[in-house]
Order: C-alpha cells, then structure tokens, then sequence
C-alpha cells in the first residue's frame, strides 16, 4: 500500500520555501539549509549564478474577506509551482498597513507565514510621515517580512509639491529604510524601461533609478512592457551607467481587452500598433484575448531568457492564474512538484527557518498549526523531545481568513447533510467524501472539517478500506503509509536533497464509538509492542501504551554527510492539544450549522460528547503495514463476540486468546 | 562484510550500566533511560519485583600505579558481565581521600566515569571531625558519585572511647550524609549475620542495625559468612524487628589458605568444622583450595537464590576475577554480552546520563573521549549540531593511569620493533597486529598507540582486505560496516531495547602518505556525492567535501515508540581535536620508545610530519561498502599512473578520467 496522508493537495504537497531548483544546483546545496536561510537577494546570486531561470508574481490585496480567502488558496496552487517571491501591492485607500484581512500588510503576512512563500511588501511614501513608514516597517519586521519594494506612490491631487525633509521620492524611503534598519530589509525599486511618465526625460528617469540603487535597492523591477527589444536596451543603459544590480523585467499578459486599457490609462505607456491590430477585431472574446495574450508573452519571455541578461521573470498576476500559469508552462518554468526540503510545508518566517519537527496530527491543517504555535520564541531545531512541554496558543478564533473553510455555510450543509436522521448519516458522508462522490442528496462531498481539499489522487490506492473502515464507524482524518528506504528524490513520498532516503512508519487516525474502543483494545494488546497508540476522548481520558509520554518518529531522512531528520514524530503531549481541536472541529464547523437543539445538531453533539479520537502506529516498518489488519480484527471481534456466541467459536481458543502469530498479519 | 570497529574487545562491547537484564524485565523498560536514570536503589527494586537476580562485585584500592591500570582493566572485563554495581573499600592509610591514582576516591571515580560501573564508595567515620567526612562527600559528589557505604571503620588503637558529637557508630555517618546531603546518596550500611564481634549480644547488634536503616540507609550488605542458614537467619530476624529493606548477602569464594586466615583474624569470624577438615589436607595446592571454593560457593549461592529471599549475591572478589567469574557463570548470572543501550559504553556520571551522541573517532579511546569532555556542562541530548562548538580539553595528560597503556615500555619495543629501518618496518607492525601474528622478531603485536586491545574476533572476517592495504601503507585505525536494518537484538551488531532496527554507513580512518592521498583525491572524485572525507595532515591541513562542516551520523537506531537515535556521528569539529591526539600518539607512544635522534625515532617523527590522516564515509548504507573499492582505485592509479605510461594504457579513457559506472563498485 502506498498513499498519502490525508492532505490538501495544494498545501501538503507544495514547495514550502516557494522555490524551485534544479537538480545540478541542489546538489552542493546543504539540505534544508540555503533555501530556508538565505535572503532573498542571496537566493537571486545564487540562482543567477547557476544559469538557473525563475520566476515571481506580483498580487493586489482583495477587497473583501471572502476574497482573501480565495487569495490564500491561490497563494497555495500558485506556491507549488515555484516562485521564488511574491509580492503585495500597496493600496493607500485600503487602510495598508492595519490588522483587517484585507489589508497589504495581512496579505504579505499571511503568504510568508501561512503559505511560505518568500514576500515582498510594496510600500509608498508620499504624503507620509516618516514615524508612520518606520512604524509601518516595524511592523513588517515583526510579522516576519523581509523585502519590501520602495515607492514613492502616486501623489493626491494636482497641486502635489515636494516637502522639506519628507518623502519626495522612492530615493527618501530607500534611505530611510536604510537609516533605521540597517540591512534587515532586501530592497527592490522600479524601473521604468521607457521612462517615468513624469520624469523630464528618459535619462534623467535613469539617473533617478541609479539614485534609487546607491541609496541601498537591491535589485529592480521594471514596469511592464510589450518589446522584448524595450526592456533590453534599458538593461543596456542601466548597465552602461553603471547600474549592477539585478533587473527583473515586469511582464503583464493580456487578459482581456478592459483590463488592459485601465492599465495603459494608470500607467500611461502606449501598446504598440502591432498588438492592437490583433487586439481590437477580437475586443469582446475575452478567450481569444486571452490566448494571443499567452501567445505574445511566451514569444517575448523566450527572447528574453534567450538575451542572457534576464536572470527571472516577474508577472503582473492582475490576482488570475490561468494565463501566468499558461505561459510559465510553456516556458518550462512551472514546476508542479518541486522537490520538498521536508514532508510538510515550512513557514517563511525567520523564527522558522531552523523549523524541522513537527507532531503529524496537523498535516491537514498546518495553518492552524502555524497560528497555535506562532508565539514560540524558539523552533526544535534538533528532537522534539528538546521542547518538553510545548505551549499551544488557543484556537478560538475560528473566524480567521487563513482558518477558515473555502466552502460557504450553504455548501457546507449540501455537502454534509441539510439534515442528520442518525449517526450512520455522519458515516455516509466520510465515505462520499474518501470516494469523491456525490451524497444522496447529489451533492458532491469535496471537505470535512478536519480537512478542508479533498483527497490527494495518491489516496486512491487505498480508497477499498478506507471506505469499509468508514462505513462501520471507523471515521478516519489522517493516516501515512509505511516507507522503507525510498530514495529520497521518489516523485510521491521523497523528500529532502537527492541521494538519501525516507522512511516512515504507518499511521492512522480516527474518531470511533465507545463501543468500538474497548473492542479495539482487547485486540491491541496482541499486537504489543509492534502498535503504539493513544486513544482519548473529549474529556481528555486517555489510554495509551506509549513510554512516558516520549514521542515516536514517523518520518525520517537519511541523507548523504548529514544528522538524521526525524520531521514528523507522534507526540503524546502536543497529542492532547490537537484533541481540543479536532473534537471542537466537530462543534464549530459542524454542529454550528444547525438550530440549536435540532435532531442534526444533536447527534454531532453526541459524536462529539462520546466518541474517541484514535490514533496507532506500527513500528515496524521493514514489515507490511498491520493498522488494517487491526481494524480487520476489531471488526471480526465485534461481529463474533467470544462470550456471546459459545457454540459459534471453538471454545478453547476464543478470538480474544489468540496467539499472537496466529492473527496477525505477515 | 560483518566487523566491528577496531575497538577494545573489553571496552568496546562492555555493558555500559554495568547491568543485565532480562528480555522480559527490558521490554516495558524506556529506551537508554531507566539504566541510566534511575538510582541505584530504583534499579534494585525493578529488578527485585521482576525476580532478576544480580550480582554485585568488592574491589579494594590497589597499592600501585600499575595496580591502578590493571585494575581499571579488570574492572572493564568484568563490567563486561554486567553487575549492578561495583564497591570500592575505604582505606584509612592509603590517603582514601587524595587525587592519587591509588585512592578510594580516584579508583570509584575511574570505575563510575571511565568504566560507566554504577559504583559504591565506602566511607568510615571513625576519628574523623564532621568538616573532613563533609569535604569527602562533596568531592564524591562532585566526581559523579552516587552510593556510599557508610561505615564505622576500625578505631585505631585500643584506647578507643565515644566522643560527645563525634562520629561514634555509622548511625552518625548515615544521620550527617542524610543532613548535610539530603536524599543525593543512596546509602549501604554493613550487616552481621553472626552479630558484630565487638557488639555485647546478636539482638544488641540487630537493633544497631535497625537504627542505621531508620536514620535514612537504602540497603544493607552483609559480612561474609560460611552457610546459608546464617544468612537466612539473620534475614528472618532483621525482618521481625521491622527492617524492609534489602539485604544482600556478602558472598567469600575461598580462593586460598592465607587469604582466608587473614581474613578470618581481622573479621573475627568462625570457618565451620566441614569446611576446615577439606581445606586443611590441600592447604598448600592453591588450584584444590580455589576449586572448592568455588564449588562451596555455588552451592551455598543455589541455597540462597532458591529461597526467595535473596534478590542478589554481593562478592568480595579479593581483586581477582578467576573464582568469582566461575561462581557466576555456573549460576547463570554471569552475562556475557547484555544488550547494550548504545553501541558506545556510556559512563555513569550523572551529568553524562542523558548523553546519546559521541563522534566515532574515540571509538576505541572512550576513556579518553571522556576525559577531553569531563568538563562540559551539558551533553548533546539531541542533535550533536545543537554543540556548536565543542570545546575539547587538551590530553597532555598521557600519564593519567586510565588512559595508559596496559603495556610496559619493554613490552611495546617487543611489539613495535627496537629497531625501525624504513617505513615500510611500521607498515609490518600494523599488519601483524591485524593478523594477531608475531613480528620478526617473534613478538605478537597486542596493541597499537590507537587500539590498546587485540582487534575484536568479528574482524577476522575482513583481515584479508586490511592487511593488504595496510602492507602497503595504508594504516587503518578505525572502521566500521554498512549495516542496513538489523534487529536491535542482533548479537553482534545490535543495542538499544528490543523490536527496534540498528543501521550504520560504512567507515574507515588511516594514515597515509601525501603521495598515496595525492591518487587518492583523484579517485574520490568518481565516488561523489556518495563519500564524505575529512583528510588532514598534522599542520592541521584539511581537504573535505562536507557540507558546511556539519556533522555525518554514522550510526542510527530506529526503535518502537521513540524517536530516532543517532549515537555515532563524524562530526568535522570534532575531527580537527581528535587529529591532533592521532598525530601526537605516533610521538608519545611510539617515538618516544627510541633515544632522541635515533633513526628509529626519526622514522616515526617522518611519518608524524608528513603523512594524513583520512577518513571515510560511504553515504549509501543500502548498498555494499564500496570503501575498499576506493582505495583498489588509489592503488590501481598508482600502479598504472596515466601520464607516464601512456603507451599500456589506452589514451581515450585515462584511469582518472573514466566516468564513475565504469569502475564504482555493484
């Protein structure tokens, strides 16, 4: 057997340092190290230096909360592809810098620490105090962001003048941003590669930008542009006065005939003849639009790689992924699988970047695991064990964007019942959703409240018994299979720099009656000490036959010239937070969606008030995974109860008095 | 190929706790910890309700400094059969206190934190002031010492009388360790199976007894005695007045006529009719007299095991090991190879209990490992990266008795030659010591400057492979196997608690000539990424393909309901501190044999000044150890070097050019 655990597909599986990397430049790369450490401007030398094309994406914040959700969840898809930044717009008028979910400062936030990927913040400064931009700054550092791109913003109202000591120009920022924080930022700057509309002349316009670089930017990022030959000879120039920095070409395809006349009217730069000859037959068929967008971009992307003087390219996303996702493909720049640093997906920020263990009960909601522990000072970054008494923020703040279920109330009650007539209907709706089928009311079950995609294709292999556990009452919620010495660059289960190999025991986790747990217990001890488990309900009693309290790991790398990496372990104490949370999951994301006191909400209360959360692990890895075999067990002594049914069994070797070799599997 | 690292066969694979124990009593024990947490009177008691009888061992301190290494010796093979513990005597004239070789307090020392014995350090308190029997035990505890014996000791001369507030009884003793120390040590205190001789009746000493368990004692010892029944007497009667604790009887294996007249003057004890009518006749046939102890000895041990109330015998081994290793092994007590809980032997200093990882190239030096790090605050727990930077003490202390060779300077000119001609005469003293053969001279070579014991039987298995390279020049000094997931309870290769699977990378230290390493680093250049080496000469001249000189782990464990545990690592440090105690060995043990400016002494001091020290790691554990293949390579290259016999070689494909498929090993 061979599966996944049940994961999000776009977050389980994504690069977590956001990165991709090819093979030849991996190799002198220490493992877990360069990506996770470095700076971004370092992560540009290196790749630069290796001839190793990337990419990055620029993102507006959303309006409104329900949008950023979505953004998050584009952030993921997006993120697995391989960018090595993104970056936030800053929106003035949006209230940029506050707390609100909609907010530049949120968004960025979020993107490096929820979704690991390397940000940039933009941030303008006109008509800003200079207490309000280091306060915006120090917020920044705080929230763990590390680049912000230096603007100057467009000035309110016609009548704008420079000030006396204030922030005239992107120039003022960078050297503010200099001044009070040393080199804790990396700073980027825009270039203009036909000029600043503003500026009296193109030359002039350069000038400013080499004002900008040895004020302290660290690379640039230009306006978009619709010639390949436009942006090239502006590098020329850069070059020529002796800009060194890396220029990153800002490339904007074209979606659509609105959006597209909206940016040249901000932006003020003219599309040339030969573009809006094919444009304007076609202006109301957005697909055509799109396609020769595609078309075009790819066409000048190529001729800049082929230059040699653009080492990545960076795409004005306009906050869509078909068409950016299009062209990197075609590129050959999207890598869908990046090779993952470590099994789950790490945060970028800073605090984290030793981060390297973490307990396996939250692999399907690594968010909320990042949020419960974002106030440790301090990661493990050798065992686990080193953190003995690891101290979990609540969860009650369910309502946060990055938490919250991509599903609407509605299409939550579709998906797992309008109305609930018995327990087996909370069974039904586990098996539609492991088999990816409709309920009976037709509707298609694509979440649980313990995992919030639906199952990774890998699980497919396994669906036969997950649906005939689920059936009877065994409601899975996270399970990894055994892994003997994979090599560590295997497309499924691999992980970590190439020539080492991963290991990983068994793992299942499930919610179970009363009823079904002292079966399973009878059966548990013929499989002692080869099965760990611990098995607990709401009220926190707790049976288990794991060594005081220490934990078990469950994922494991050998790797060449280095310690071992043990990233995933079960442990006992974090074990008893994610208890709260996973039966509280029942209540607030379920039982909340009916009226109080309704039958429905009455028998998920019951779930919750009286089932168990188990989890078992087989140690023995080199052997065939037995957790199946174990269920098999309970299920064959429910359905033969020894004392019930005398005539029925042998009376001398009753199911429960086996020996061991003779039930166990091989 | 199956073989142990080069290591003392004693040492090497001694039982690090000192202790065995049974499967059964091991299997709901933790792993690494219960041994080396728990204090000597837990251990006691787990191993008293488990019914796992033990053994103990009494030593007195030796009159000499070779007494002293040949005692610490004698400890490392019996160690090696697992007693509980070890006692050390009290001798009031020999300085008992002092920092000499020959003390009490240095010899208890050496046995806990060189030998990793749990040990008891006799203390008497008789004409002593409180100040003095404070400072001993401050200084017990500080070297790690855990037990004391609290006695009263003889008075010197006959005009003895109590003192108002002195030290009168042991009762004191044990009243002033429990005030002044609290709960720290465990505490023995004697019992007399026949009564104290200077004691006015049996009942007057059994309440005296009484006294010394109620003001805070843990156990009781017994002296000598001759029949059973007097001990289990004496049980019984402790028992009545309320004594719980245990009792262990002191067993005297009869191991010659004047040590048994000697020591029944001084005890004041009675030798029964029966066993005096067999000694006398044989009083002069030393052999006759041991034999019958032992054979009285068993007997009397049978009587008491089989009673029930005897969960371990204690010997006085009078400093020899012939009778009383005998008595043990017909009881069946005597084990030779009890699982070890690391592949290392650990000490027992408290401090060092939560140590788990050591680098391998102390492997066949642990006492000296341990002395270079007795000054750390803190062991690595965790990862040896979480040391950063490892702070070694320097060994100029080559005259330290544990760490000195257990040979004469006579005895090493035989091994190594008095006289040297080349060095090809030092290649042939390492090839003789790898084929445990006499040299020219006729003399076996026992020990090298490196490994002071014979080579471990498992590495006949690859004798042929060393001594080839070695005869030419290749001087191995440390190695080890691949091993790919062996059971934890494999008899050669397995340690740590049962159910758990052991894995090693393959590895190999030597010396060798610049010319040799020169090929050498061409070879390795085909083998990359899968070998790791660190070459380095004695100026500290380092060459090495390690990632950011992080450390390799060598040696891992994967064990039920734990996370991993990774004991040995090549750590590149470490390696630069353990350069410089190879390199000064050839000088200090070898050329310092020979007259200054003597040739002999010049051909160690040219090996010293030019030749490497490197060592390997093949990364690919799955695999077979392709080490030997690397050095074939080197020695091909420099039997058919390319460039100068271009005519035998075909000129399309030089040995050094050839791609790595063609010549790396299947």
């Amino acid at each position: 057997l061979l599966f996944r655990r049940h994961s999000r597909t776009g977050v389980g599986t994504s690069n977590s340092g956001g990165e991709s990397s090819k093979e030849s430049s991996r190799s002198s790369t220490p493992v877990l190290a360069a990506d996770r450490t470095e700076r971004l401007r370092d992560k540009m030398r290196r790749r630069t230096e290796s001839g190793d094309h990337w990419f990055s994406l620029e993102f507006f914040p959303p309006r409104t909360a329900s949008g950023a959700v979505n953004l998050v969840s584009r952030f993921d898809r997006m993120g697995s592809g391989g960018p090595l930044f993104i970056d936030i717009t800053w929106h003035p008028a949006g209230d940029p810098g506050s707390d609100k979910e909609t907010s530049s400062m949120m968004i960025a936030s979020t993107a490096v620490n929820y979704c690991g990927l390397e940000s940039i913040l933009h941030l303008t400064c006109c008509n800003q105090t200079k207490e309000k931009i280091t306060g915006y700054l120090s917020k920044a550092k705080h929230l763990g962001l590390k680049n912000i791109m230096a603007l100057r913003g467009d000035p309110v109202g016609a009548d704008w003048e420079e000030e006396e000591g204030g922030f005239n120009y992107a120039t003022d920022l960078v050297k503010h941003i200099r001044c009070e924080f040393d080199d804790y930022f990396d700073i980027c700057v825009a270039g203009y590669p036909t000029g600043h509309p503003e500026a009296d002349s193109y030359d002039e316009d350069l000038r400013h930008l080499k004002e900008k670089v040895d004020a302290g930017a660290d690379f640039i990022i230009t306006q978009l542009f619709f010639r390949a030959d436009t942006f090239l000879k502006f590098v020329r120039d850069c070059r020529a006065i002796g800009i060194t920095c890396p220029i990153l070409p800002g490339i904007f395809p074209i979606q659509g005939y609105q959006s597209l006349r909206q940016l040249v009217k901000l932006s003020k730069l003219e599309v040339p003849e030969e573009i809006m000859r094919v444009i304007e037959p076609i202006k109301d068929n957005d697909a055509a639009i799109r396609n020769y967008g595609i078309e075009q971009t790819v066409g000048m992307c190529r001729v800049l790689l082929e230059s040699g003087n653009v080492p990545g390219l960076h795409f004005y996303t306009l906050n869509r992924e078909v068409a950016t996702m299009e062209v990197l493909r075609q590129l050959g720049l999207w890598i869908e699988d990046p090779r993952r640093p470590l099994p789950w997906a790490v945060s970028a920020h800073p605090k984290r970047k030793v981060e390297d263990v973490r307990p396996i009960f939250w692999a399907s909601r690594p968010k909320s695991y990042i949020y419960r522990t974002q106030d440790w000072d301090d990661f493990p970054n050798g065992r686990w064990g080193n953190s003995s008494s690891p101290a979990f923020g609540e969860l009650n703040d369910y309502y946060l964007f990055y938490l919250k279920s991509k599903s609407s109330k509605d299409a939550l009650l579709k998906m797992w019942g309008e109305e609930l007539t018995s327990e087996q209907s909370v069974y039904k709706v586990f098996t539609s959703y492991i088999k990816a089928q409709p309920n009976c009311a037709g509707h298609k079950v694509m979440c649980l409240p313990w995992n919030d995609e639906p199952l990774a294709p890998e699980t497919n292999l396994m669906m036969d018994e997950l649906d005939k556990v689920n059936r009877r009452g065994v409601l899975t919620i996270n399970s990894q299979p055994t892994i003997n010495g994979k090599p560590s660059d295997d497309p499924i289960v691999g992980w970590g720099p190439p020539g080492g190999y991963v290991f990983q025991k068994a793992y299942l986790e499930f919610f179970t009656s009363s009823e079904n747990v002292t079966v399973l217990l009878k059966v548990l001890k013929k499989y002692e000490p080869r099965v760990n488990y611990h098995i607990v309900n709401v009220h926190g009693q707790n049976t288990t036959n794991a060594h005081d309290m220490q934990p078990n790991a469950v994922t494991w790398g050998i790797f060449p010239g280095r310690e071992i990496v043990q990233p995933t372990v079960v442990d006992p104490v974090s074990f008893m937070y994610w208890k709260d949370e996973a039966f509280a999951l029942w209540i607030e994301q379920w039982a909340k969606l009916y009226e109080d006191e309704s039958p429905s909400r009455m028998i998920i209360k019951y779930i919750h008030d009286n089932y168990f959360l188990v989890n078992l692990v087989d140690n023995d890895f080199p052997l065939d995974n037995c957790l199946w075999q174990v269920i098999d067990d309970m299920f064959e002594l429910l359905d033969n109860p020894p004392d019930e049914q005398p005539t029925e069994q042998p009376v001398e070797q009753p199911a429960e008095e086996s020996p061991v070799e003779d039930q166990s599997p091989k």
